[in-house]
């Protein structure tokens, strides 16, 4: 072990922790260690395998063979829960004792769509592993540097989609499982694991896979290893996420694309209708404009209190998205999160970079509206619609007739609006606790408590199917651009969520 | 000439003239009528050879080399300008004297992009012939009805890209002169062709061309063949047209798209500050916002009193593109065709389509405003960065560095800007006589005149570089389709644009 210690200390992978900190013993801290660097080749592997659910069934297919064969390599038992043509995976410890309690933890190994031309490298199936130069900027170094072993920097970065969001998570499993294994001791908990294939696209199936396996998934708990860490990057414990709502909003002109020339001045033009329509439903800090649409959210002083307890360092926020202003929705980032939002994901007119010279014949919106839980998504969407119709828009569910076209002046669509509602735990639930005691022992200081983080996983199969506490434990940084271009796994992260993997393993949980 | 004229009455295909009207005599009206027809097949040829300038050079090459044979088939003179990798198409009538005036025809044979999912035909470049059923709605009929020969209605459309704009011009004048070789007549003017190769796409090399060729292509007048007639199909002459510019404005937020969960009501959202930005350009009418916009509008009560007289049915309009109530910029259509526009012909931000719940990092209108000879494009983009400005968006010219984001909460681009000028030739200049009284005998009434059309054509590069009147005579219905799906030209108007050509070609031209 000595070799492997020498190269990737543990004072340098905490990075934000103080190196005496760290609870684990020597051995400990080694066996981790060994685990995380002797599964990244595997792990550069893993990220090789296109993974966009609604691109190919057949892609992900192959992930679920893959994490299915892994999970057996590194020592669970593990199989497939059929799920149409993309099976999840499921895993579980040996060994299983009725008298400890058992933790259900769920990842995912879908990601999100990808458009090459945004990102930096050719492929982002193509992992590409990057390190500071002394300009301060990021650039490629050898991917062998961490798939034929050798020293491991914890600010070393790798660069590929899914790198955060979800596998880190799932290799973070089984690297902790050879730890276990490594120091010859025996789990606190019963182990169970369940690898999702439909979060990121597709219609999602867990429900279905949920209530087809209820004994299979049985557990006194769920951790969810999903969404990125406090950007102090701190160990964190999250006790809710928001809920979601989508929906199109299409603005209907006239009947075709028509000349700009001949009908400019004339024809309505439906993108600055739709501009028109936006800006009566956010002002230009963000808040919402529709009545009700805050109603329910809890904003009391203990809540505010908690809240303002999170280290956001708000500057370093605004400097890394790259903005001089932040948004005004609550008096600080936490507060943002605890209120419901309201974003246009994408919007589209005509045929951008087509340069045709029509005024296009509608134009939409694609909305994407967080809830929380005071807020539910069905609420919210009647809001919406009730305030569309007050600005003098007829609703239509399809394509408007004629006849419809030559009556009302304003004609508009709303298309969508289902969604999951928010989730909070109780901060003082038996999981939480567990977790806290885990984290402190190995960390040496007591975790963040977020009660509502702001991105949505979709918990309401699990807590609904299985009905016991969720947890959601992040274990990646913050800045990993999840969802868009460029995503990136800090290494400094991947070794303390073996670390901390490790320590939920070991750790006892009790009432 | 029985049976074609049997098959094809003048009475039928003028359509919104009475029969008696038509002064052509009936030899002449036979030599039109078989023109015509016997030229049909050809132009049923001529369509399905794709001609997207920007999507295909060799495509254009392709028309171009049909353009010239079909020219010389057709009795005239003919060869390529050169023009970089798509030659332009010259043509003139043999014998011209110095006794008679010159008139250079102008037409062009590009076409703009096709988004073939739109159409109602699976082929925008596979012409279908369609004929009103008892229902009302046209429904294909076999395309042999006019390439075998047969019996021609005057309602029947024929669905292409280019079908009307503008490739049928340039076969009704090859017709017309069909019908001149048949009669035995001489033209009463010296006919000169130009066919325009960059008219809808690619940069513009009409005045390198003219440039390179002033000799070849002098001339007394310009006419250009392009555009829609006026809507009640009368006979048209148009004295001028808007100008143009275009520009992409860009706001710019976060610097990637973000996760719109963890950043959601934190980090600006670029789509509703576009909205923001451009609901405060344009209100709900139409009318822009901009101080200044519109000053150098020539709505004289003169002016008012011609545009009065044009017999626009608004209703019939409204009723055909499909809205209840048109933009209200100036006091009827006419109006509205004389004052600059401000449409955005395409709008885009995100991926739209992808479901990717991201804040996008930017969001991009692609603005499209017409000019009259008031309002210059140079003076009408200074005031829309002058307006941006004053929005409190610090304008960049390229992607913002960190600085400039760090610094600056409102950051926006205006990229383009360049544009043609407005024409207007005066309406009692000698081409406009010329063109007035051969129309008036042939179709027994004054045509109607408009000082400046909705679109704009070319006219700059003829303008300048043979310093001449220009007239545009458009010649196809105006309700074509032109520039978006579902492209079509009215036969009638394929027969009428024939006998106009025909016309034109015998009438004498004096000052």
């Amino acid at each position: 072990m000595f070799k492997t210690r020498k190269l990737w200390s543990t004072c340098l992978i905490a990075a934000t922790l103080p190196c005496s900190a760290l609870a684990l013993t020597p051995r400990e801290s080694d066996a981790t260690q060994a685990a995380a660097i002797h599964t990244l080749p595997e792990f550069v592997e893993f990220l090789k395998l296109p993974n966009v659910m609604h691109k190919s069934t057949a892609d992900m297919r192959k992930n679920a063979d893959w994490v299915e064969a892994a999970f057996k390599r590194h020592g669970f038992e593990a199989r497939q829960l059929p799920d149409g043509e993309t099976p999840m995976v499921f895993a579980q410890a040996p060994g299983a004792s009725p008298k400890r309690k058992t933790v259900l933890f769920y990842a995912h190994m879908d990601g999100q769509a990808v458009f090459p031309k945004d990102w930096d490298q050719a492929d982002p199936f193509q992992p590409v592993l990057k390190q500071k130069g002394i300009d301060g900027k990021l650039a490629p170094i050898p991917i062998e540097k961490i798939t034929k072993g050798g020293a491991v920097d914890p600010e070393w970065r790798l660069f590929a989609r899914s790198a955060a969001d979800d596998k880190a998570p799932i290799m973070m499993l089984m690297a902790a499982m050879d730890a276990l294994k490594a120091q010859g001791k025996t789990a606190g908990i019963n182990i169970k694991i369940i690898i999702d294939s439909h979060e990121e696209g597709g219609p999602p199936t867990l429900k279905d896979v949920v209530q087809n396996n209820l004994e299979l998934l049985k557990a006194d708990a769920v951790v969810m290893l999903d969404g990125p860490m406090h950007p102090s990057n701190k160990p964190t414990l999250v006790f809710g996420h928001r809920g979601g709502m989508g929906f199109d909003l299409t603005v209907f002109a006239g009947n075709n694309d028509a000349h700009s020339g001949h009908f400019g001045n004339f024809l309505p033009d439906p993108s600055f209708a739709l501009a028109h329509l936006l800006s009566t439903m956010r002002d230009m800090d963000g808040r919402v404009l529709i009545p009700g649409f805050y109603d329910g959210v809890d904003m009391s002083p203990a809540m505010k209190k908690i809240l303002a307890a999170v280290p956001d360092d708000e500057a370093a926020i605004r400097a890394r998205i790259g903005i001089a202003r932040n948004e005004k929705v609550g008096d600080n980032y936490q507060e943002a999160m605890n209120y419901p939002t309201f974003n246009i994901t994408s919007m589209v007119s005509g045929q951008p970079g087509s340069r045709r010279s029509v005024i296009p014949a509608f134009a939409t919106a694609s909305v994407s509206s967080r809830t929380v839980p005071g807020t539910p998504p069905g609420r919210q969407i009647a809001l919406v619609r009730k305030w569309v119709e007050a600005q003098g828009y007829h609703l239509v569910e399809s394509e408007p007739t004629d006849d419809e076209r030559g009556k009302f002046p304003l004609i508009a669509a709303i298309r969508g609006g289902g969604g999951m509602p928010a989730l909070m735990t109780p901060l003082d639930a038996a999981v939480g606790k567990w977790a806290a005691a885990a984290f402190a022992d190995v960390f040496g200081q007591d975790p963040i408590r977020i009660p509502i983080m702001g991105g949505g996983v979709p918990t309401r199969p699990l807590a609904d199917g299985l009905k016991v506490p969720i947890l959601l434990i992040p274990l990646v940084n913050a800045d990993n651009n999840q969802h868009a271009a460029n995503e990136n796994l800090r290494l400094g992260n991947y070794k303390t969520g073996v670390e901390s993997l490790y320590a939920l393993f070991v750790a006892k949980f009790t009432n």
